[in-house]
């Protein structure tokens, strides 16, 4: 294998797959990036079993070939490369030679038929959506799924798609994020988990407006985009009815500034009792009162003004719960449903339907 | 105590003075920040008796009085508020409570009373520097000090101030730093050791070009600039005579672009012996070569063009070494003097005397 190939192409290329590769794999090859020269393309593969990412990147290919290469080194390597072409070369024994203006390294590296194949994911069913939307879709819902490896069907995001809408949902039973898209065509079922780690490298990787393609087999997910392919197992289990968590009414309803409301929950939280983390927050007479007590350090009450339809109502939530989504929210203002003190309460942008969050309340003390 | 103060401004204070708090100190006042209100100033005090920070600022004091508060929350919340006046009263039971617009906040604090002085620096001698020159002066000589706690005199860096000059010097046995200014003007001897942490916290606060008052005692020596006055204690001991370190001649002389080489020095330095960092430089007809060998995952060669006087040599360096001055030093070529493999090498700036940097060579192998 003989290739030459720009610095900044290649180094792009190893950064996209390198989320990938595992740092604690026992597998040693597992480590490594595959690159495979052909067609004047190098095609680079990082894994860890669970995700696959693929990236193509172009460069002039002298010799066909391919190789492993352990993923540090090599992006270490070529970040502190000048931005020059870098001529790599592998003899048979799985040494590369790494070559640029007056440098050269020598890496040992492992045979490429000893890499995993990345499954091949060709009969499913295929959706096209525009990146930027998809990516926000994932940004609402990714950081409420759950930790608890007891309950695997918790730990990633459902995606939904049915009729004429695309539906994302998560929670870790505390709360739920919900948000769905109307698409006004049909679309072929699907209801299948994503890999919250899947969620958040899609996430990262996603930077333009332009299509991707979703393919949806019965185990496997493929995402392509750009130049990058995205290939991630699927959660089994059954995904909780979220119907029956979000609250069909509610006696109180109120609309408030969201970097108001966020910036007081941030002071607050920093008076919780211990670790618990509780607000209590009123909603009394056009005014969203927080009080924290029971730190060792003092106590905090704010007031935000706001505008309320229905009864007065009191309820404590869990501070970084309330936090987390008013971060993700976009819109200046935000509505508050809530039905007492004991029923979940729900948070939505204001004049925005599309984006649904549940939390559950916990008791004050 | 009663007071209005500007958000930005405190805030900045407690920045300012947190710097000097202590995060594990078994006494929990030093937790705190000291806060005195009186003439229309408030003065806000940190430290964990090894270094102090006061900074003054403009307040409106309704009422004069003093109080400890705890520096994590008290930072915290106000770096929360909104840009408005915060409003702080204390009550005769160390309790305070901060309102900035709907906002309130109770905290426990400490009586001031209870709160460490800062020892009066008042007899010394006296000198004035631009602030500038000084923050220069020390992040040139900062990284080498030495974290060798049984050699004390080591662990600060030495502040000589002789006839017409100021000088600083700094070594950990492996390498020395010096650099020296001349004023032109005859200044009192002294000859004092700084501990590292003072330095490095001058050299954060520093951001302004003007000028800056320094006080020398036996013990004690304070700064004060814009409106900070730091006191930090002295490192007793004998600093080594750093004289003697300094080669006077040397066999060979190159020129190089600092930047190719810290480049070069950056890679070669992944591919060191295990932790070793050792690599091999060889000087030779107007190149300099880098190599490193040993690791497991391969070696590196590179080729950089010099320009050099006298004898080609060899000599084996700490990698890491090399790359902290190089990050330092602000000239884009660098001069290398060697009097051949065994003997200490010496890098400067070139067309610039005031910076030496000696690094003593390792044996490779």
């Amino acid at each position: 294998m003989q290739i030459k190939v720009d610095k900044k192409e290649i180094y792009n290329g190893i950064k996209t797959v390198s989320k990938a590769v595992s740092s604690k794999s026992t597998l040693p090859i597992l480590s490594g990036i595959l690159m495979e020269a052909k067609d004047d393309k190098i095609k680079l593969v990082g894994t860890d079993l669970e995700i696959g990412i693929e990236c193509s990147i172009n460069a002039k290919v002298i010799n066909e070939g391919n190789i492993v290469l352990p993923a540090t080194y090599l992006s270490n390597i070529i970040k502190e490369l000048p931005n020059q072409d870098i001529e790599l070369i592998v003899d048979e024994d799985n040494n590369a030679k790494i070559n640029c203006n007056l440098s050269e390294f020598k890496i040992h590296g492992f045979p490429a038929d000893e890499f995993p194949l990345l499954p091949e994911v060709e009969a499913g069913t295929q959706y096209k959506l525009e990146q930027q939307t998809f990516k926000n879709m994932i940004d609402r819902i990714k950081f409420a799924t759950s930790n608890d490896e007891s309950r695997p069907f918790l730990t990633g995001g459902l995606l939904l798609i049915e009729d004429q809408e695309i539906k994302m949902v998560s929670t870790d039973s505390y709360r739920l994020a919900y948000t769905e898209l109307e698409l006004n065509k049909d679309l072929s079922f699907n209801k299948v988990i994503i890999p919250s780690k899947t969620l958040s490298e899609l996430s990262k990787l996603i930077n333009s407006d332009e299509e991707m393609k979703i393919l949806v087999t019965d185990n496997q997910i493929l995402f392509e985009f750009s130049n990058i392919t995205i290939i991630s197992r699927l959660i089994e289990g059954q995904f909780p009815n979220y119907n029956q968590v979000i609250p069909n009414d509610s006696t109180t309803e109120i609309k408030v500034n969201k970097k108001e409301l966020l910036n007081a929950t941030k002071r607050a939280s920093l008076f919780v009792k211990d670790n618990s983390n509780i607000i209590k927050t009123s909603f009394k007479n056009n005014k969203l009162i927080i009080e924290s007590t029971g730190s060792k350090v003092g106590e905090s009450y704010e007031e935000i003004n706001t505008s309320q339809q229905g009864e007065n109502t009191e309820i404590a939530f869990n501070a970084n719960y309330l936090i987390d989504v008013l971060k993700v929210i976009k819109n200046d203002q935000v509505l508050i449903k809530l039905s007492g003190g004991l029923s979940p309460g729900v948070i939505q942008e204001s004049n925005n339907d599309d984006y649904i969050y549940v939390i559950m309340p916990v008791r004050s003390t």
